[in-house]
């Protein structure tokens, strides 16, 4: 069971609400909307998947590495550093 | 006609795997797959969609801002500053 | 001269506000503070850079690409390359 | 004792590069510099800084919250709450 099993929910439907901004994205390309306009609902589904990592992220670390770290050994180890090599890949994106 | 027009096919194209990117995301959250696994596959969709809008603003530069400059006077400040916005809001999301 | 130039010295009292932010840092963890405090401060002084960035940004565009694009031609096809490329490091890092 | 203190120089090096890259940019600012040469050095430096927040955050993890993982309890939880904090205030930055 993952981390974020007891959320399933919640997550599902951020994420369809951000697919539904997409294709709303795309929408208004097609109609040929005005670029800032454009940019900003990018910048907003943008913000949407963000909050969406950080909240798999926390039931992560919440679970999962709490767990490893409980047990200790080699698989603490080995989630703390996957763990922190997501965090850099969400930093840097 | 908007910055993008002439570029709008390659926008959609993107738009739609973008689209594509986050639904296989809720997939992979349906069918409990690892929480690093999800992560990795949010900071992707992000990154595609800050190229996304890198693309646009470009597009919105080199158009719309370029000839509000041509023509000088306070529609070149305003796009300016509106463009000058939409960056801020890009950088901090 | 430079889109900045008549901003220069608010600039630069930032940029020593950032300098000593990050000397504070430093004798942060001279004194072993706790890790959380530090990456806090990190934080701030991240935001603060960025915040310059956007400053300098904005009057570049709103000088410099400005008075390019009112030349017209070669010259300000290249200032908005130029400035475009710039946003992508900035939203980027 | 802090994550971060067995790595405290190598800590202490970058961020003193940091404050002279800093330093560096004031520099260039008072020498009048064209904007985006200013504009690369602050992407470069804001970069620094990240990679900073990412190895101290690395170092929290691999041992302050593992610790505290270990021990169980409300520690760990309130450690695990305040990390996860400390990396959406990175996110965001």
């Amino acid at each position: 069971m993952n981390g974020y099993s007891h959320d399933r929910d919640a997550i599902l439907k951020r994420l369809s609400r951000i697919e539904g901004q997409v294709r709303g994205i795309a929408r208004m390309v097609e109609d040929d909307q005005y670029c800032i306009d454009v940019l900003t609902q990018v910048s907003a589904a943008t913000k949407a998947l963000q909050a969406v990592a950080l909240g798999l992220l926390d039931e992560h670390l919440t679970h999962c590495v709490r767990d490893a770290a409980a047990e200790g050994g080699p698989v603490a180890e080995k989630k703390i550093a996957e763990a922190s090599a997501a965090i850099a890949r969400l930093v840097r994106s």
